[in-house]
């Protein structure tokens, strides 16, 4: 799993996701705010959350530094009352120049929802520690006496509810499946259904477990990926093919260290959708058969480090057809340098930009927004 | 200045610089390997360097690990010789497919200066830490009387030649400069001249101080742009318009952290050509007057936080001109993501590709090789 941030700043989804899990083993009393909705310029989307520890520890963020010191504040209240509580925030109206309402990521309206984490989130914990998606969807305010704020159902992968503490109704659950919501999409957002005519509106937040890499070698060249790509939410795992190389001390921020057979590479694959596979043992031999035993998975992204001669060398002799679309050859972002640090940054880039969606070209040579709404 | 690296791998050149100095300041015993040239299939370029202390520690390196065992132990033979040393390694020869000979990156010939590094390297250290480049140019091989392997000249930016220790004699840097050679190139090369007929070969070889960041905000979100940065080997200067936020303790691996009146943020550009800015204080007023004030200097790369129509709004009310070519608006790569952590990757991948010339895109997508030679 990630280490912990340095700051709450820099604590990615995955952290998020590994202080939910101890706050929910150890019962300690936490909250968690998030972002529900934001109207005009906010900084972080819906989904984007926040863990607020009593004594005023929090990691992660839900606006670019305007509200998290009323959300610690509001935190509080909301533990000391033991329900979750919807807080809007209208930073639009302030005339005072200074103030957060003129800033960048400040000047909209951002709906959040504070909850104290409880053993509601058990089976959160649990789906993404199996490292499986889920959709939670949770009360945020109700007219019915079936349901009130809080309330909550975790379905799993094939859509159906694992049971918890605190269940939705099953009544409001179908009325939810009813609305023509897909559970698969990411974004999160909220419903208004009806039940006998009241309204009861709903979150529909996503939970991904953390995206993994698969990095095959152990040269020294592999530490700084690792390091990078670990603070970059990425829970990597190390394959090398020299058992002198698996010293999980030289790699530690890699959550499992292996000596693996090249050919068995593609063996270690459990959740193909998840993971981003970086061929860079630096043998040609060992980089031929892990490349091969990975394109045998259904792994989308490979990278492959070195010049395209190099990887047309490779595949030349390989047995089996190669969809170049799922290969990343010769990997990483074009950021020039030639240091260890340089390329290490080209690689991680590359993944997040893989993993979310981006082209890696500067926001400042493209058309439209910069995230997509 | 940068921190020191958590492993030699992940040292950049400004660690390599930092690591000269201390070694030279306090008289200790450590030799520096230098790649002089490169044929066939090699991971760094001319220039590369890896700093070698006596009982093994170790920053930088040369290879991908095909040869970094090697030079600790020539380093030891050169520090007790206490003669610079050139070495020639060709990996291409060997027949076993397990040896590095097949490996990427060290299936070529690689030629490294190993040397002490002395109180030669004085007039080099100075001018870093002025914040100036210069050009030294070393005695590699020598069939004249008067210059041996190692003598040097290092010269400043107006081409003159700063006194040192063990100079090279005025005639050989006449000899070199009516080679024609452009001193002011980045590449590390040699050059053959000749000396009434007979061979000198010289090392003609670039040191450039840190790029530097001119980070213009306080809040939060700087934090992981500070770090990455300064991992990446950008000497980070953070000027913030709040008193309160010009806490160093905030942001520890900035060099510097002051709070300046956004007008004046440009005073602070000594180096134009070293320094890359980027606006991102959140507040409209102050980032507009940091902007205008850095349009003042001679930076060609500003990059500014947020969506392109805020930097319209920024831009509308300037009184100057505004070249677009020096500014990236909004800052970044597209990376995609919206976490702290995915725009500080995003924001630090752009810095690279403005210093090091790379456009940023998946090196896939290219034509041509990934590193210019």
């Amino acid at each position: 799993m990630p280490t912990s941030p340095d700051s709450p700043w820099s604590a990615t989804s995955s952290d998020i996701h590994d202080a939910i899990a101890e706050i929910v083993s150890t019962n300690r009393e936490a909250a968690l705010a998030t972002v529900i909705s934001v109207e005009g310029s906010g900084y972080r989307r819906p989904g984007a959350k926040m863990v607020v520890e009593p004594k005023g520890s929090v990691a992660g963020a839900v606006t670019a530094g305007c509200l998290e010191d009323s959300v610690v504040e509001l935190s509080a209240t909301v533990l000391d009352q033991g329900e979750p509580h919807i807080q809007t925030y209208d930073l639009t109206s302030s005339d005072d120049p200074d103030a957060w309402g003129l800033g960048l990521g400040c000047n909209g309206v951002v709906e959040l929802l504070v909850e104290p984490i409880d053993e509601s989130y058990q089976p959160v914990v649990d789906e993404l520690q199996s490292g499986r998606s889920m959709t939670v969807i949770t009360t945020l305010e109700s007219s019915v006496s079936s349901t009130v704020a809080g309330d909550r159902a975790v379905m799993g992968e094939n859509e159906s509810v694992i049971p918890s503490v605190r269940g939705l109704p099953s009544h409001i659950v179908d009325a939810v499946r009813s609305s023509g919501e897909d559970f698969s999409a990411p974004e999160t957002r909220t419903v208004q259904i009806s039940i006998d005519g009241d309204p009861v509106r709903i979150l529909i937040d996503r939970f991904e477990p953390a995206p993994r890499l698969l990095l095959f070698g152990g040269q020294p060249d592999a530490g700084p990926v690792v390091n990078l790509a670990n603070s970059a939410g990425f829970d990597v795992h190390l394959h090398t093919a020299r058992g002198g190389n698996a010293d999980p001390g030289r790699f530690p921020s890699a959550s499992e260290v292996t000596a693996t057979r090249p050919s068995d590479v593609g063996d270690h694959v459990t959740r193909p959708d998840h993971t981003y596979a970086i061929v860079m043992s630096h043998n040609f031999v060992d980089d031929r058969l892990a490349l091969e035993s990975l394109l045998e998975t259904e792994v989308d992204y490979i990278g492959v480090m070195g010049p395209e001669k190099r990887f047309r060398q490779l595949t030349d002799e390989l047995p089996i057809d190669v969809d170049s679309n799922r290969i990343a050859a010769p990997v990483g972002l074009d950021l020039g340098g030639d240091e260890p640090m340089a390329i290490a940054f080209s690689i991680v880039g590359e993944l997040l930009a893989a993993h979310n969606g981006g082209s890696g070209r500067p926001l400042s040579k493209q058309d439209g927004p910069i995230h997509p709404r």
